[in-house]
């Protein structure tokens, strides 16, 4: 079965907003063996360029059109409009859901027509309720095609398909899931990944389809299969998870922090982290794990040197004679923030991000990050990039991934 | 002029990456006047579907045509196999380019078959350097139309984009930029703003576009001039200004965190944070910023109630009567961390995020922000929603919005 994606927004057109759904209803979706998605488009808020796809779709016998954009309530809002147009269909409102939005908002404070049309639907379809937003979804069945309307907000129309449309109408057509394996991996170039795992991808390349996608905490090798052979399929997972395991931190939707957090609550391990450049980015990165608070006690951003002095109780001379950014200064705040906080483990790191601080000796980019767990002291330094953002994002999955070595490691650091 | 955006990547097609390319190039190239985007589209990695889609874009008259991805070095990459058979065009290699890989890499460390490759280019096409990649980039001019081909990793592409292509290939053409504002706003809905704009919107439709954004930080409002009158322009983005100027925070790519950080700079105010249920991200935030350091001193993520009692010294009595989410340890934090880091303001945040941590009183979402400047002592109380991930999302932008108040404000806070 062949599905298509099309969003609809001329904010999406010229860029003032990232297009994040189709990339999400295109990873739930593409779980599905039977479904193939075929078409990922972007249109403006034009009718006539809607009804055009639209019947360009249908022609190509599309049996899934995933539709998001332009319901709401505002005069560039023409989805439901084209849509009318396209299958010559009034617009009825559905009285139920209508009394729930008013009853939701109170008549005195809302805008009583803006409510009303985001109540209204096509005669022709059946609404999709929209639990925490106010526009409601459509399911229109056209012959052999399911047509699904969807609002643009990115949360109301993933609540619509997770709550209604993938479990009412896909997973009723559609039985078997793909098996896909995501490896996430560390400490490894996407060449170098591609080069131990050359052997292995050739022999296999008929029935499986092999992808490397790297980013600023690693690369992500997939790995899926093309047929329904499952034993084969797990061999092949395992055989490819022996090869590389030394650089695989997880699977799939599996995160560095969510790695450590887990690894950490299982073993006891509480965490404390003094950070000087990133800013407070490894404190956000722990702490979007649910549960963070089972095993991170907190930490300190230590921005300025008085503060490094005075809270994490680095000596003056020590900061005078080698500098914030060292391998001496970070060991040190590695080293106090464990105690003052009390953890089992203290991680720090200060270093250079740019655009500005940096010298000839002690260049943009430059970073030290230091860990301490009992009689075990680390302290890594990195040469980074020239791009604030970047040396942000990397170092503070350095971090991560150091950590990550250490609780993995829990029993060598007795020795 | 028409332009199309292509990319191409199986891993676009399954949502295994997000598809941040296409949203990028489109707002780039729609600031000129010419040049109007026509085609957004996403490609699987297959030669026949890439080759049947660009004859359809040269069909369809398209003056340029954006195309990323595809161009790396594994077995996945086919996007220049795709233009060698569409334009018949041998490969030939950039040799001047491939001694400065080799070079770079050295011969040891590194697949010369993979550096090869990137340095070659279809024979009917001028090379586009990539200073911070490998992969060369290609422009292809048929009959009428400028094709640009480009690598998918989104630094290298946007380094493409802006130091070769826009300036040599674009601006050569498109002289004029459009007219465009985008009002930052934050403390209003979406149909709030527009009611209030209702009047201005209807009696300049003909001239101009307008469009509502929504996100987690506020409601963005785009003006867009549909000719060159740039009088008329500039009177309505005044009059927009000051129907909206209580709500409006900044323009165009202002950040909240940016807009603070200047006005704080510019004061010579000094910050500190006391952060639990947000982790970090409030001084992720700001930290964002380059030149953060001229204003914030640091922070305390006290994400456990031993951290608020010792190192943020809230009295276990109070903590205990009143519970960390509450106004009064809120205003404690914030008094305390202004006392402990010697900073101008204190602002701190107390709440729940979710999943876990509620209780019938105490719900998910209950949030509490405090900040103290001065004589001037602020709390407030926020009930939000039942997701972690927004909570720590709305609940960083509620308190970055009360800090600027509290920077913009400063006169009257010295009555």
């Amino acid at each position: 079965m062949k599905a298509a994606i099309v969003c609809i927004g001329d904010e999406l057109m010229n860029g003032s907003t990232l297009n994040s759904n189709s990339s999400w209803i295109a990873g739930e979706i593409s779980k599905y063996y039977d479904l193939k998605i075929k078409y990922i488009e972007t249109l403006h808020d034009d009718i006539n360029i809607i009804k055009y796809k639209l019947s360009k779709l249908l022609i190509n016998g599309c049996d899934y059109i995933f539709i998001t954009g332009g319901l709401g309530p505002t005069h560039d809002d023409i989805t439901k409009n084209a849509l009318k147009n396209f299958f010559k269909s009034n617009l009825i409102l559905e009285k139920k859901y209508y009394d729930r939005l008013i009853s939701y908002f109170g008549k005195e404070n809302t805008n009583i027509g803006h409510l009303k049309s985001q109540a209204q639907i096509l005669e022709c379809s059946h609404p999709i309720p929209n639990m925490i937003g106010t526009a409601l979804g459509m399911y229109i069945e056209n012959e052999n095609t399911s047509i699904f309307v969807m609002p643009g907000v990115p949360s109301e129309m993933k609540a619509m398909m997770k709550n209604e449309i993938i479990p009412n109408y896909i997973e009723k057509k559609c039985k078997h899931k793909i098996y896909k394996k995501v490896f996430l991996t560390s400490g490894i170039t996407e060449s170098k990944l591609s080069n131990i795992l050359s052997d292995l991808i050739s022999l296999n390349s008929d029935e499986f389809k092999f992808s490397f996608l790297p980013n600023y905490s690693g690369v992500k090798f997939v790995v899926l299969s093309k047929n329904r052979n499952k034993k084969k399929y797990d061999v092949l997972c395992k055989d490819i998870e022996n090869i590389i395991k030394s650089y695989c931190y997880g699977f799939d939707n599996d995160t560095l922090s969510g790695v450590v957090g887990k690894k950490m609550i299982s073993k006891k391990i509480t965490l404390s982290l003094a950070e000087s450049c990133t800013g407070g980015m490894i404190s956000k990165k722990i702490t979007d794990i649910p549960n963070s608070s089972l095993f991170f006690k907190g930490s300190v951003v230590a921005y300025s040197n008085q503060i490094k002095e005075q809270i994490l109780e680095v000596p003056i001379d020590i900061l005078n004679k080698y500098g914030a950014v060292s391998s001496e200064v970070a060991l040190i705040m590695a080293e106090k923030i464990k105690k003052i906080f009390n953890s089992d483990i203290g991680v720090s790191i200060t270093g250079i991000s740019g655009p500005g601080g940096g010298s000839d000796k002690k260049p943009v980019g430059l970073v030290y990050i230091a860990a301490i767990y009992k009689e075990f002291r680390i302290v890594k330094k990195f040469n980074l990039l020239k791009d604030r953002d970047k040396n942000r994002e990397i170092s503070s999955n350095l971090a991560l991934n150091i950590l990550r070595n250490i609780v993995s490691k829990k029993k060598d650091l007795h020795k």
